[in-house]
Order: structure tokens, then C-alpha cells, then sequence
């Protein structure tokens, strides 16, 4: 994060995020039903008088609303997104209304296991339910409808947000035009579920955790939130990418026969344990890696993907990243193989990065230029009126 | 485990553990001295009367010196390599002096960390030394000493028992006819490291860990310890055999919407992880992953691996596996390169097998034969008096 950043003419500038309140009860796929719930979003760019050009981003594992721009109480804070979307940037906020959320379940503002549960006067801890990503596409809905959009240009994400993507034009086909697919799957592999299970158990067997009801003891798991954070970055990362970035660079000049840091890359993986356990939420982190785990549209067409994106009438563009191991680039050809097999129009790319997963959030020049080259496309048919 | 295996006739039968103690002082790595200590290990078959005909197997993390054969009092506990070690199998105890040892540091009987410091009457705890792949070496030379074996016809071993082979060729190059090393690597990658930080940090976090110190304190890191397996077994594993075996198959007939098991492959891991806490100990955990994550001959030269086994005069079969993604074939190449830099005699072979890093520890018939013709070759050198 560099200093000028915030100040940079790319930037959408200083943000603030608003709050939606829902007040219909949400029924959600376990068949809990949430009574009502509050969504965080924010906002760049203008929506045009057609209400065609809005962009919905879905954020991945910890990320928040907050996609692009800075805090005018802390410039440091900058969107997760910001190097994708901003004035003139791939995701141009010149020509589109982008909006961020933060999905329900979450630990940013959105109503989650950290929220007061108005039955109650405390927080919901472990009784706020197992959410899924069809629950969050259903939740983002009603926050189409407050904002007037009846039809989203794009609905874009990367990892866990790919998977909104998809669900969106699966569950509204008729409210997405262009669906955006980044490092993402059709549902996780085993391994995939083995590493969330890990990370869940982590912080589940932490003392501190208090079945899920941290919050009356006044505790946080932090050591399972660091463990979880220290695996989770082990899998965004390529094997090359951490070799590259840390080796086998010592701190000190040898080894110093302790069981403290001796490798940079351990260095490296205590601090952004440490940094995780300090804003985010374990509750939150349970549910959203299950909500990884239960994505899986092909489930209820016994196992075919190609029968589950029968509905979907959006455009596609889906790309992934050579030194993904955690989403293979051959799990976004999964996705491509059932998208074409239903005549879908679908534009895909494999980019040559070499960061594995964590490639999606980087600025990598080809990756980016394909992304605006496809924007480019959309703001040209929609100054022509056509909405794909 | 079957239960006919410990009656068929290529089982080495029952067998009684030895116990070697040597009392002179053993310099170590990190400049600390183990005044005195044990080294627990078996044999099987017979040392010739040229003394020609031994080999040594070196064990990897988690296992020890029971290779082969039962225990009279518990005829399930099977030797970890025993589809490999017993009469007419690949390393053929009708024609081969076998030895398996517990290196110092271990759990299982050798010197370690719940052994009794003489020097204080408890456990040695935190205060046992670091201890690192050249110490195992020179602490297997004493029993070696011990048992009258001046030149091993093989030193072998899977994974870091691997490295041990190959450490024998540096430190003791009259010593050791062959290195058989399967699934190795001539250091750690960074990821490799990183898995291994995730997984003391796990056990160190867990308060019942006490610094070390749990043995006084009555408790077992059991949390850790769970953990710590768990991330382990993934890595074992590839990402293939793992779908194989456990798909995304569910316990019930549709998601439970909770955290405890859902998919199989939890289940898997959590009774992974139960099993090991209950024998293993912590602190052993610590110290051997810390001797993998040192293990570096090429360090001292500059990181010149060639340089490294300049002093080598061994024959080499080294053995890799396609699908394992902790220790690649890559890896393995790079010790083949720099053996035949040193115009060593090399034999190398990738085997096509699907199961990842374990692959070394299952009986793939590829793999089996081609050991077994190795070890053919040496018998029939042995026979002729040869020794490489």
C-alpha cells in the first residue's frame, strides 16, 4: 500500500459506506430463517438514467464492502479492489456504477454471528446460522431492488466471489448480463475441504472459542484464527511465489536452533496470523469456508455442472491463473466445458502469473488489460443501448 | 492391516526391540552434548560372515525402528514398512542384515524430549537439544560401531529417512556402499517450511503445551498435536488420490448446515489427528520437523549441491513419485544432477503413481520391482564378494 495512493487521479477518493436494512425475514438454505438483516455496501461511479451500467463485486474469503477509494478518517484503509476499479482503471468507475457488499455472515457491518440478535439483546455467536452463497445472491437481490436495478451489467468476483458470480446466473438469470469468473471452481475439491477443515478445527478446538459464544466470555480464539490464516496464505501462495518472495532467507546468519523464527517466511506467516486475529471474526470464518465447501450447483442435477447452468442466459468471461494450485486453472475449465455445452457465450483466459491464487487480487498487466478490454466491450454496447 | 499378514510367510514374524546405550558424550549441531544416550532398534535376518550384507532404514517423521514383523503382545502392530523388509520381499531378510533404529529425539524408545534427563531426574522437555539430520547420522554410526558393521551395504529410507541416506554419503563416505533415497529432496522449499511453522505453531499455542514443559504439568497439547497430523496428512496426500478416496462424499444424505462432519474426508483427518495425539509426543514433532527444515547440504558450500556430495563415493538409487507435491520429482532431479556431476553411479526412476508423498510407504508394483531388482543386484554383488 503505498502513501500516494489515496491522492492518485485513479482513485475513486475518499468513500463512505452505507448500511441497507431489510426488515422481511430472509429463509435461507438450511431453512433457518434470518428475521431481518443489515447489508454494508459502497458505492463508486454514477448509476446511468437506463440503470444499465451497475457492476455488483462479490468479495472472497475476508474481504469486506469495501472494494475501492480510502477512509477520510484513514487514508491507509484502501479497498481491496482498488487497483481494479477506480477512474480509468480495468473496472472503470467513469463509465460504471460499482457497488461492494458485504455478505451476511460476515464480520465488516453486515448482520453477522458478531451482530445483536434482536430475540435475544446478544450477540448471535453460535446460533447464527450456516449460510450459503445461494443465500447471499438471495440477500444481494433485495439490495438490487432497493438501488433500482433490475439488471446487473456485470456481477464480478474472484475465489469465493467467482462462486457468487456463477450463483447469480443461475438463481437470476434474467438480472445478469455478463458474468465475471475469476480463480474460482464449480465446487471445492477434497483438498480444498480438507485445508477448511483444518482451519475450521483450529479454531474450534481453541479454548478461548467457548463453542462459538466468545463474545459473553469476553475472549477471541486468536490462536485458531492464526493457524487458520497461516494455512489459508500457504494455499493462496504458488510454491515458486513464496520460494521467490522468502526462500530460505535466515534472520539471523545461521541457523539458531530454536523453535522461534528462523526463516523469513516464518516471520512472514506469524504477522499475518497475528494481523487476522485482530479484526477478524472465527464465527464468521467457520461459516464462510462452509459456504465454500457447499457450493456445489451441479449437486442437485446429480453431479452434471452442464444441467446446472441450464437457466443462465448471461455472457461469461472467466480466467485463471497457470500457478493456482488451490483453483486450478482446470476447475475454470470445468466451468467453460458446462458453459459452452449450454451455448453460452464465454470468453476465457489462463494467465501466465506466477503468485497462485492470490494472482486475482494483483496487478499482473495481462491479466488486467483483459479485463478492461472486456469492460471496454460492455460500456460500448451500452453507449449503443445494447445490453448483451 | 490385515489380519493374516503377521502369519504369512513373508513376514519377518515377531520381533523384540533392542535397546543400545552409549554413554559417551555426543556433540551436536547446535553445539549442545547429549552426555549420554539410547537408541532403540531391530533387526532382521541374518549379518553374513563378511559382515557385507546390512542395510539400515532410516525412518521419516512419524515413524520408528519397527520396519518389519510384530510384537508377540500386540500381533496388529506391524513394522511401517513391512510390505518392503521380510523374506522374499523387495529388501529380502533371507539375504539382507536389516536394521531399523529410533533416531534420538524420537518418541519410541531412543533418547528425547520425554526421556529422563540424568542430570535433573525429570524430563527433559524443552531443555532437549535441536537436533538435526547430521546428529542422526552420528548417533546411527555409534550403533553401527556397535554392531560391527563397518560399511553399510545400504543405507535407505523414504522422506527425511531420504535425507538421512544422503547425509551418510556426506559424512561417512567409506561407510556406505548404496543410498537408496525415496521421495526425498535435497532441502526444503519455503512452502515446505511453511507447512512445518503452521504446524509447531499449533502445538506451541496450545496452553497445554506449558513451553515445552507438559510432562510436569500433566497435560498432553492434544489440540495441537490433532492439528499439526491433520495439516500433515494433507500434504501427504495428493489432490488426486484425496478425490479418489474421499470425493465429496457426505455422512448423511445432504449437508447438516453445522461444523462437525459433513464430508468423509473430515471424519478422515479428525481420526487422523485423534490417533496421533494419543502416542505422539510434541515435542518430538517440534524437533524433527525442525531437522527438516535445516536439513541443507548444500548450505555449507555456498548452496552448491554439487560441492555438497563432492566427497561421496556411494551408488545412488533415488526414487520419485509423479502425483507427490511435497517432495516432486523435480526435487529429486535436482539430486540426481548433482550426483552425476560428481560422476556418481546413479539410478533414477519416476514413478507413475497416483497417491502422492505416501506413495513411498504403499506397495505400487513399479516401485516394489524395482527395489527388489536393486537389492537383487546387490545380493548377487554380496555373493560374488563384491562391494560396489
Amino acid at each position: 500500500m503505498k502513501a500516494e495512493l489515496p491522492i492518485s487521479p485513479d482513485c475513486v477518493g475518499p468513500v463512505i459506506p452505507k448500511v441497507a436494512h431489510f426488515t422481511a425475514p430472509l429463509q435461507l438454505r438450511s431453512s433457518a430463517i434470518l428475521p431481518d438483516y443489515r447489508l454494508v455496501y459502497e458505492t463508486y461511479g454514477e448509476l446511468n438514467a437506463a440503470r444499465s451500467n451497475a457492476v455488483l463485486v462479490c468479495h472472497a474469503l475476508n474481504a469486506s464492502h469495501h472494494v475501492a477509494g480510502w477512509y477520510a478518517d484513514d487514508p491507509k484503509d484502501l479497498g481491496w479492489w482498488d487497483n481494479m476499479v477506480g477512474p480509468g482503471k480495468p473496472l472503470d468507475t467513469d463509465r460504471f456504477f460499482v457497488i461492494g457488499i458485504n455478505n451476511i455472515g460476515g464480520c465488516h457491518g453486515s448482520t453477522g454471528p458478531s451482530s445483536i440478535d434482536p430475540a435475544t439483546g446478544r450477540p448471535y455467536g453460535a446460533s447464527f446460522p450456516v449460510v450459503t452463497v445461494e443465500d447471499w445472491v438471495a440477500a444481494q437481490v433485495r439490495l438490487a431492488d432497493l438501488l433500482g436495478i433490475d439488471r446487473f451489467c456485470a456481477v464480478m468476483g474472484g475465489s469465493l466471489g467467482a462462486m457468487q458470480a456463477l450463483q447469480w446466473t443461475i438463481d437470476q438469470p434474467k438480472r445478469v448480463a455478463h458474468a465475471i469468473v475469476i480463480a474460482g471452481a464449480p465446487k471445492l475439491s477434497t483438498q480444498n475441504i480438507a485445508f477448511n477443515e483444518v482451519a475450521r478445527q483450529a479454531i474450534i478446538s481453541d479454548p478461548d472459542f467457548h463453542a462459538g459464544d466468545y463474545y459473553a466470555h469476553g475472549t477471541v480464539p486468536r490462536r485458531g484464527l492464526r493457524i487458520a490464516r497461516m494455512i489459508g496464505h500457504i494455499t493462496y501462495l504458488s510454491d515458486d511465489a513464496m520460494m521467490e518472495r522468502f526462500g530460505r532467507v535466515l534472520r539471523a546468519d545461521d541457523f539458531r536452533f530454536h523453535f522461534d523464527v528462523d526463516f523469513e517466511v516464518e516471520s512472514y506467516l506469524r504477522y499475518q496470523g497475528e494481523k487476522f486475529a485482530e479484526y477478524f471474526d472465527a464465527n464468521t470464518y467457520l461459516r464462510i469456508t462452509r459456504a465454500l465447501d457447499y457450493f456445489d450447483p451441479a449437486m442437485k442435477h446429480g453431479g452434471n455442472l452442464t444441467r446446472a447452468f441450464q437457466a443462465a442466459e448471461a455472457s461469461f468471461l472467466v480466467v485463471s491463473f497457470t500457478s493456482d494450485w488451490r483453483f486450478s486453472p482446470a476447475r475454470s475449465r470445468e466451468i467453460v466445458k458446462a458453459l459452452l455445452d449450454n451455448k453460452r457465450n464465454v470468453t476465457y483466459a489462463e494467465i501466465d502469473a506466477p503468485h497462485g491464487h492470490d494472482a486475482f487480487l494483483l496487478d499482473d498487466a495481462h491479466y488486467h488489460e483483459l479485463v478492461r478490454a472486456y469492460f471496454l466491450r460492455l460500456a460500448a454496447d451500452i453507449s449503443h443501448g445494447r445490453t448483451a
